[in-house]
């Protein structure tokens, strides 16, 4: 598919990223950047990419994948198309709005640029937490400007899909509403339920149960996620307004000790996890 | 172990106590009560139990277990120690001190009565989900009132570890507390949380990435869960309410956009729930 692909941040999505199109194929040659120097290394020593490289070197490849922290991503899909307009590059951010905004103030919306989100992850970072199967199964969030041109969107929807997921399409807005609340959030959760726990005596670590799930994210990594907090501030924030009066609903529910209302509440609950399970 | 068992309450729990006792040979006869008929026929069908019998008839047994949901764990530990003293019985609901002082305002300290609770349990419910490891490896805490014997405990120790799993003992008081907060908060976070979502439209019905996680025990049975909600309100509403100060808190990290706190308190969760995980 591709002569040099060029990847900046080599960290768990784009090592990632660069060992599924090694696996699949895809990629003669593989171009690494990463800002941190350490990461580099390692991405190199564990063959993630075939050479280390500058924003110069990337933005000569064909294709270039974005898959830094989400606070620098539009700085560096600026640099490497003012670098070189010719190249394709995509963003692989967790929030897309203000990346896309910011892109497109610079460039007009004629650019070879495509946003898109996969929901992949785990809770390690790092290039050693990368694996060619990550994207597997997958779902990718493609996030098309208006004016993006079809070509481009059929070539970003092929790339996904090469790597073996299933591509759904909305706009950058609505994208970041939603992973506000459904991914965002749970984070959100997780982080702050761990720090009501270590405020705690010895005897409330007890991870027994389904503490565990509920704790899992927050061993993900703190600048990736700071990032998305504060890019996807407004709707981080409503959501996590939102799930507080839903706290203090049920509070509430519980306070009035009406047995049949709580019953209903978590039936009905109970009824559409069945829906979201699918 | 035992010549004869009496399960009340035939449920997962009950069952898998059922099925345990029978993989490892501690049971000559398991008689099985439950006020719901159908799980009584379909115990007896899958061969938990050994025969549908009624209070009367598991009171004859050596052996006890009360696994009914907690609202009417008390008044089973009576009727039954009412017609039998001589029988031991345990309880093992989720929620220890208003059943463990209903019991003992009725006898007094010298009865047959110890109170635990298995750490092991999955979404799913009734006789059908009942399998015989699920307790091999979990913790159970028995939380012994002050009067019970020493032989008493030793026994509901040596129960325990027969079934596989490692003792740790507590007051129904620290149980009750420790579990509003690590075991009953993240159960209302997921109720909460799938509430959240099911008001939204289709496109927040996105279960990829650590949802599925947060959402799992909202699948949970709504019968047990309103009555540990209910029987535990004091500690389940005091760990609402500060993890509600948690949540507010941490909007206002992301309100100030002050990165540096908001790294801090990520990498703080991080690092203690590597603790956490031992």
């Amino acid at each position: 598919m591709f002569d040099k692909v060029g990847i900046v941040g080599v960290g768990l999505i784009g090592g990632s990223i660069a060992l599924s199109l090694k696996k699949k194929n895809l990629a003669k040659h593989i171009l690494g950047y990463d800002k941190n120097e350490i990461n580099l290394d390692k991405a190199m020593n564990l063959g993630i990419i075939d050479e280390k490289s500058n924003l110069n070197g990337v933005s000569n490849a064909d294709f270039v994948v974005v898959s830094t922290p989400v606070s620098v991503i539009s700085n560096y899909v600026i640099d490497i198309l003012s670098l070189n307009r010719k190249t394709v590059v995509v963003d692989v951010g967790s929030v897309k709005k203000s990346i896309v905004d910011k892109v497109l103030r610079y460039f007009g919306e004629s650019v070879n640029y495509i946003p898109m989100h996969p929901i992949a992850g785990t809770e390690n970072f790092g290039p050693d937490a990368a694996f060619n199967s990550l994207f597997e199964g997958a779902y990718c969030i493609v996030t098309p400007y208006s004016g993006i041109s079809e070509s481009l969107l059929s070539f970003g929807r092929k790339f996904a899909e090469s790597l073996g997921m299933t591509v759904k399409v909305m706009s950058p807005d609505l994208h970041d509403e939603v992973f506000g609340y459904v991914s965002h959030l749970p984070h959100v959760i997780a982080y702050t339920l761990v720090h009501l726990v270590s405020n705690k005596s010895e005897e409330f670590r007890f991870v027994g149960g389904g503490f565990r799930d509920y704790t899992r994210v927050s061993a993900s990594s703190e600048n990736m996620w700071s990032d998305i907090f504060l890019k996807n501030k407004d709707n981080v924030l409503k959501a996590i307004s939102e799930y507080v009066n839903q706290l203090n609903e049920f509070a509430d529910l519980i306070k009035c000790e009406n047995k049949d209302q709580l019953v209903e509440y978590l039936k009905q609950a109970r009824i559409f996890k069945r829906i979201l399970d699918g």
